[in-house]
């Protein structure tokens, strides 16, 4: 079958580390902070090993945003995986220890279009929140000069659709399209949890794509998004894991039942978003909302041999059949999991194999990440014992 | 750690044949259908299929209702798998199909304390509609002069609730406790999505265990039960992954996943049912509300060697850190799946090994479902050609 997209991930090393607290804490004690301290070294292990745990579970596309994005583009590069970096990018007095505009426009110069084209940069924005308004206008324009698309958080939370409302007078997706955040080539928003009926017809009309993350939106409390009425209004709908910290695990057949069970559940209609759409939303869809529907998702003549191969001898997949009853979708969505995954096949090289990786050593990569988290969390903790926790979700000076 | 205790289940040779269809409908065509044309051979490989699943993945205790499970008993007997056999008993002349109390009491003279113990047999009702009023007296009779347990679904859906209250003007619980199907000496309940706060109070008072199936709730679209109350007010809560048709695998540590999810989105809170209550209502209080607290469900001298062996050489237990930070039980919630259990043993003898079945015939359990299900769907389709759909949930004759 065509290869999985990821649609919204984030590198990390904090899985199972960043648990049960509300957004707001959350941010503050455990993620803010590790940002305030992440070595270039460990972001790079982060990328490698997240990107060998994408291919081993049957992704072959995978967006990130992450920071360094230097080191993930040679993961990327060596591990083989087609991405789509982009970099945590912010343009606040508050925000100064993320990527800025110019380290994201300096990873596009080096890596736009390298690795054979499996590896594209775009412009990435925490969120309309982390950024002023002279830099949404310069983040438009960097990818109009490149040519490249824009990804940003939007709708994740009510909280967002408050202060949104709260500084601009306006809904979330009004405020993106008012300050010329829609106006990039290609714009890809992850959660889109809260949009509503106005805001999605903005999404139909500006052909932006939205990345659903049912676990991450279950784990952190944020709510349902409404895919099916996103699906109906012609809005390309793709599945993300989010990051380690927010699942904790990366696998896309998982986000394809919990799509399912969300929506069936958030409808309390059994027949909600069925199969099939699960199925494209993981691949044709995907791409699609990635502005790559010309290149994967599916498996056809001119496409990029990006393809896995599920295995089938096993009970998640028994029993198998055809005709009227035919059930290897529903299996796909239901049952499958990542670890069924035998074959991992990206641009026609192939990376995973009998289930294992073939194209980097993967009991080293899982060694370096053990090796460093335990420094990067002792630097957090001595700079929470420094500084305290700060307001950490939005800029809280009144510049903006 | 201790296996995993998965508090219900049906063995059954529908996944993925079943799909996307409100509960009604899905009676009606489905599975009702299928009860009438059900053979035992077929009931027997189901058995024998969903006992090696669930060994793969790590459970060491299951309870299965199912039909003719004299061949259920010879699978958990041979395959090793400590077992609560619970047959499908309908005592109504609109169910005429299921199995009877007179069957399941052959079953628990024949069956039950075998296989060293590993095997018991309760008796099961599918539902207190499916029976008539003399029934239910006889069951709990039987319960009582065999020393076994009863279990049923309860409130899993708001018709039930509805239905109840129409026929007997009384929620669910209190119905059972008024028609003396509490008196049973342990009663496990199935679902319970609906409970209010009087039957809480019933099952606390009563001592009654519950099995939550949040994967089957949220793809039957059946609701959110709510599992903090009832822990709160001490009701032993175990974790059920339901069917291979309502699931469609029986992977415990996912339905430890959707546990947490589902428990964060239906309260919008982030911190809800923390990781160690959900490890433990897999474990000692899933054993607890099967009455098998003594035996199995934690590491203790002097209970069983039910065990199991997690690998942590993979991507979703990277990084595990020890410490203040302490991670493996988020990861064993959040990111471990069934497909990484390296070992699992029970009462001593190890069943999987290096993850492959060592107590049977992986590719033989499979063929042998594959071989038999086009028959079970042809002779059902023949069936409903004939006969036409009719009304399957409940009794619609008012003799009851």
């Amino acid at each position: 079958m065509p290869g999985l997209i990821n649609a919204h991930c984030h590198s990390g090393l904090l899985r199972g580390t960043a648990e049960g607290l509300p957004v707001w804490d959350w941010l503050q004690q455990f993620i803010d902070p590790m940002h305030r301290v992440l070595r270039p070294e460990e972001a790079e292990a982060a990328s490698w090993l997240c990107y060998a745990e994408a291919l081993l579970s049957g992704t072959t596309t995978i967006v990130d945003m992450w920071r360094y994005m230097d080191g993930s583009a040679r993961a990327a590069a060596e591990l083989g995986i087609r991405a789509v970096l982009v970099p945590y990018v912010a343009e606040h007095p508050d925000h100064n220890y993320f990527e800025t505009l110019d380290t994201n426009e300096a990873l596009i110069r080096r890596w736009h279009g390298e690795a054979g084209g499996r590896i594209q940069t775009w412009v990435g924005l925490e969120h309309m929140f982390y950024a002023v308004p002279a830099a949404w206008q310069r983040a438009t324009a960097i990818t109009r000069e490149y040519g490249v698309g824009l990804h940003t958080h939007s709708n994740e939370s009510r909280f967002d659709v408050e202060e949104t409302h709260r500084r601009y007078g306006l809904r979330p997706v009004e405020a993106l399209e008012k300050f010329g955040l829609l106006d990039a080539p290609r714009v890809l928003l992850a959660h889109g949890v809260w949009l509503d009926d106005r805001e999605i017809a903005i999404l139909a009309d500006r052909g932006v794509g939205v990345a659903h993350n049912p676990v991450s939106n279950m784990k952190l409390a944020s709510g349902a998004a409404p895919v099916e009425k996103l699906l109906v209004a012609g809005v390309a709908v793709g599945l993300g894991s989010d990051g380690e910290k927010e699942n904790n695990n990366l696998d896309v057949f998982e986000e394809m039942k919990v799509a399912s069970l969300l929506a069936k559940l958030s409808s309390l209609n059994a027949a909600a978003l069925d199969s099939w759409s699960v199925c494209r939303m993981a691949t044709a869809t995907g791409a699609q909302a990635l502005g790559l529907g010309g290149e994967t998702g599916s498996l056809e003549v001119g496409k990029s041999a990006d393809l896995i191969a599920v295995r089938t001898d096993t009970p998640r997949m028994t029993p198998l059949v055809t005709g009227s009853l035919m059930n290897f979708h529903h299996n796909l969505v239901h049952a499958v999991q990542g670890g069924d995954v035998d074959l991992t096949m990206v641009a026609g090289r192939v990376l995973v194999e009998n289930g294992k990786l073939q194209s980097g050593d993967l009991r080293s990569l899982i060694d370096r990440v053990n090796g460093l988290a335990p420094g990067l969390f002792e630097r957090r903790s001595a700079w929470l014992a420094a500084h305290g926790t700060v307001n950490a979700l939005v800029g809280s000076s009144e510049s903006i």
